[in-house]
């Protein structure tokens, strides 16, 4: 790829030899201000809100020396332009989900999303204990990134279709939005699979320009505006069954960070991932109530239907296998993955189990 | 309660000004070490772990403004005297479980468990969204305290047993370690129930002045060497279906530090929750294989104990309901984790299901 790295330091000097020497000039002339492009529009529930809150988090701890100023798509780029913005030192730092950048490197898949992949706590417990953060930065020094997982919006929604979805043959033809490698595994059910900014599905959606379209659960959901134009509403699906989004800084500006900046970085896109992910969680029941009393009708794919996402999932990774580190996040991901819901099962799942049960 | 509160500021100032004019000397001078009490023995795995990531993310993050030093259990106050110490100003911050102060006041029970209350998601999203951090910070004020969610081991097992339980009469005098409101129901089912400090227990096991425990999970419990003295594991457990841990700051002397440190103590205990509830999770299915392997026979408790366990549970709730603060805490809790509940049954409850299903 054509990178250009450049640095993005005040004119007297970078922060980092500022804060070894505490000089008060220095530190006062050591402000910088850092701009984030993201894939969201401006205040896109849960989304855009997560940039925001990394932003906010690093300006506040920093104590003003550095200042995220945040665009939206658009603004500066395009939604799935972000990557290589960064990438090529045009922007400082992006807010997106990484699985937009499958074209990039399949790799990133993983870090947001792979069909019949990790639940939101096996994300964390791989992201942050097994490998997974490291595997992330791997892929970075490739495109000279520094990225982190910085919001979650947990299981996203099986979707919005314009009839319902009664075997895997109802999908032949199907015009559906969806990103990454579940889109990929719709494509092999026959669907004719798009992926299109959060910002722009509304109007595909009510132009017909498309039959359906997953976005996020119920309270994204609700505020984007779908049941408007659908009732039909599959509470749980295949493709995202987490969805990470990241902060990617350029590589070289964050190398010319202090090492407070740059760990302040780190903790606030750790930070907000959980906020993110409490955000959806949160939010997400009291929507579904409100779309159900409007009139939503909530469904459940018939197993044959997981049966065939299931099947079409596994053929999508198998097709990228042959890329190495592709093949290697793939492993430490489902070996994470693997370990992580057997203890879940015997504790936290037979408790919820027996609470079920007893309080009936 | 016999309160002190005094600032513990650098001798030249508090840096509260120091941080808003910027001068270089008050900058520089206004370094200060923080004390932090912990209810943990050094080096305890997973919950001296997450007291350490507090207080090297703190330090890191603050460019070394704030340095936590931090003291194992009893090195400067016993194990559950740090609430105390730090609530009079001898000491400036405590890390422990804040069930363990339920006898300052019972509400503390729901930031750490109650038997029967939230999994660990849900206390999440009750915390960050649902008003639970406004709570926890509603009790800090009575007691003098800021207090932070800041750790957890998510569901804790049931615990090693000296015999297996076949009905809730084998309760009957039976000898266990058990903290907070979960202890008080198992006291209900006529066990005789104690709270014995983490660095204790094994002790207690191993002479017979117990004849069981609960402590963590498989992970905390292998490292403890439980398995050494019985083979009889509970999985599952009502008791604590999450555990959280709290980093807790005096109330003056976190009024003293500048916004951005403040700003820096909140986002460091937010990141440490999620990476501990992590480290916990990550590790426990591996060491539950090495239990297995070395002769641990995993146990379920049966439904007739499980019974038991919920009636015990809703009875310790109901005696403390006179308590308006404790109602108050106890009716936010219920009704965000019932939120929470439904929408994850509709996702990722079926999801997990369908993946367990369709993978065989």
């Amino acid at each position: 790829m054509d990178r250009r790295s450049f640095l993005k330091t005040s004119a007297l000097g970078g922060s980092a030899a500022a804060a070894t020497t505490l000089a008060a000039p220095a530190y006062a002339q050591g402000k910088r201000t850092l701009t984030m492009v993201t894939s969201w529009g401006r205040g896109l529930a849960g989304v855009f809100d997560s940039a925001q809150r990394c932003a906010d988090s690093i300006t506040a701890m920093s104590d003003g020396n550095l200042t995220v100023d945040i665009k939206a798509a658009g603004e500066l780029v395009g939604a799935f332009e972000v990557f290589d913005a960064v990438s090529s030192g045009q922007a400082d730092m992006y807010h997106a989900a990484d699985y937009y950048f499958v074209g990039q490197h399949p790799g990133y898949a993983f870090f947001t999303a792979v069909p019949f992949g990790m639940t939101a706590q096996e994300m964390v417990n791989w992201y942050y204990q097994d490998g997974g953060m490291e595997l992330h930065d791997e892929l970075g020094q490739i495109f000279g990134l520094k990225s982190f997982l910085a919001g979650n919006t947990g299981a996203q929604a099986g979707g919005w279709y314009s009839k319902e979805i009664n075997g895997p043959e109802d999908f032949q033809g199907l015009k559906f939005r969806m990103p990454g490698l579940g889109g990929q595994a719709l494509g092999k059910l026959g669907a004719s699979v798009q992926n299109i900014p959060g910002s722009e599905v509304y109007q595909a959606l009510s132009s017909g320009a498309i039959d359906g379209t997953e976005w996020i659960g119920p309270w994204a959901d609700e505020k984007a505006g779908f049941q408007e134009i659908t009732k039909v509403y599959y509470t749980a699906g295949f493709h995202e069954p987490n969805a990470g989004l990241s902060l990617a800084t350029n590589r070289d500006v964050f190398e010319s960070l202090t090492p407070a900046q740059q760990k302040i970085i780190e903790i606030a896109a750790a930070e907000c991932h959980q906020w993110n992910l409490a955000q959806f969680l949160a939010n997400n029941g009291a929507a579904l109530q409100r779309l159900q009393s409007g009139g939503v009708k909530v469904m459940e794919f018939p197993d044959s239907v997981w049966d065939a996402f299931g099947q079409a999932s596994q053929e999508v990774l198998d097709e990228n296998m042959g890329d190495e580190l592709f093949k290697k996040i793939h492993d430490s991901h489902m070996a994470s993955s693997a370990s992580s819901a057997g203890w879940q099962d015997l504790s936290s799942g037979v408790y919820t189990t027996q609470r079920n049960r007893v309080r009936g």
